[in-house]
């Protein structure tokens, strides 16, 4: 069977790599930098000189396809990118129309590149036992994507699994059970009380802060490991946090396996516990949830981007 | 083409018919009583002859295979019972096996009564133009069904869409942001904070009962369309409670379009506005949501499950 070629389009650098698509073994993997006011045409000529470049690193036939994995929103009919935090010159323009024109009329398919990451952990990382999985990354932000029966869950537009953005708690109004407003909890999304705004990285710092507690996550995670003070409480807060994001999910798309990634996502030891102390009250399910850490790390999203080239 | 024929086993009645499926024209229409103490041959014989009335009834050539909607949870491989509130004489006996059994080898495909209440609805209700729907069927709880794509999203093991149990309120831990314990946000599900502990019939009737306001909804509901006062103003937060739950729909799905059914669904004109302003609030999607009642009534259920008999 021909290796598969998967790229990760970034705000500043394009990564990608060459697989195996049977045994999973990386044959070859390379980035190229960019600046993000290049022109769009300059974007997509990096990327096929990548993909070059990295057919022949791997020294094996490769499937001439390119699997593409990028942040923001597309068409899926055109591969324009309809909208993007971090690479506004490619907004307008076709992603995939321009990486194919580039590199001599190859077919390109473009994914979410949460998505692809959540495709790739399924394939060969944390759940490539798992038919069904949900990938939820704890970084600047909280994104993920939901794979189930071995097919990336889309939606009717592609904008499905939000998984940041899931409420946790509900934006104060007249209701008698409302907490009162807290100005922490309003999201960049527009919303307010996010996941997001209770667990990524970002949030987590803020929260340590306002306790008194280190920010610098990594030694916050150290003290919380050495022992059983308010690091450690805190921490199990936060997983109780993200298990009532993950508890939805489990309610809504039956699923019972979550891999954790980003980089707050290699605390996933110290937020096990509350997130399945959650999971359990409020599990409706039949099988009971496993939590993982994810284990492709930066290689999941083109990993997840290079099967995309075996389907259709 | 054939008449279908669908039948829906609720928990004192099993309801029937049968529909033209290029015009949604119903055909036929028929119901058999049961008690809930008879044993599940009785069940099964008794749906059986209602497939029997149903067919001479209809009166047109009609597919031989029978849908069957049914309250619980299954095995979708042997069409066994797992679990159910209402008939417990039919959890371990397979019903498509038993239906099938008594009515001479006709092929019975089996789905959850609220699956088959959105199938249904979005084949000849409230969504018979729109690909994509979301049943939120208001009652004693809170019920629904997704379908995107003109298919039922069921999950892994088909457990997926409990809607009525999105978490609203996170139950309080030690998070900073929680509001204070209430015992009336415990669920059933032994679970906290769920939808159907804030809209369901029974919980609107509670929470106007705590505010002073009649518990009979119907004269609530007209109370609140003759004027402006609490009535009012307390539906309208029962629709900004609707809509937070509608909103996790919209992160996680990418559905745009909701029906609105139970007895309580009567009073959706009331909670429509609350809700959409929950939904523009929260909603992370590129379509704006809109909110429908459903039109079927107790005729969805098996609209919805004769639909299954065009299947597979």
């Amino acid at each position: 069977m021909k290796s598969v070629l998967g790229l990760d389009v970034g705000g500043t650098t394009i990564k990608g790599g060459v697989l195996d698509p049977v045994s999973g073994e990386i044959l070859a993997r390379g980035a190229r930098p960019y600046d993000q006011d290049v022109p769009a045409a300059e974007i997509h000529a990096r990327a096929a000189e990548l993909a070059v470049e990295l057919e022949e690193k791997a020294r094996t036939e490769v499937h001439r396809a390119i699997g593409v994995g990028c942040a923001g929103l597309f068409d899926r009919q055109t591969g324009e990118v309809l909208a993007s935090a971090n690479m506004q010159n490619l907004v307008g323009t076709s992603l995939s129309g321009g990486i194919s024109a580039a590199s001599k009329g190859r077919r390109v398919t473009i994914e979410n590149d949460a998505n692809t990451a959540a495709f790739g952990e399924q394939w060969f990382g944390a759940g490539r036992d798992e038919p069904d999985l949900v990938l939820v990354t704890l970084g600047t932000g909280v994104g993920g994507g939901i794979v189930i029966g071995d097919q990336l869950f889309l939606g009717p537009t592609g904008a499905a699994g939000e998984i940041g953005h899931i409420a946790i708690h509900p934006r104060p109004g007249k209701s008698e059970y409302d907490a009162p407003y807290d100005a922490d909890l309003e999201c960049s999304c527009g919303s307010y009380g996010c996941l997001e705004r209770l667990v990524s990285a970002t949030a987590v710092s803020r929260r340590a802060r306002s306790r008194g507690l280190t920010d610098d996550l990594p030694e916050l995670a150290d003290r919380a490991r050495r022992g059983s003070g308010p690091e450690a409480a805190f921490l199990h807060q936060v997983g109780r946090d993200l298990g009532a994001g993950l508890a939805t999910l489990v309610t809504l798309f039956d699923v019972d396996f979550f891999a954790i990634g980003g980089g707050f996502g290699a605390a996933v030891d110290l937020l096990e516990k509350g997130a399945l102390e959650v999971l359990e009250e409020r599990r409706y399910g039949t099988r009971p949830a496993r939590i993982a850490p994810a284990t492709l790390g930066p290689d999941a999203g083109w990993i997840g981007a290079a099967r995309l080239t075996l389907e259709g």
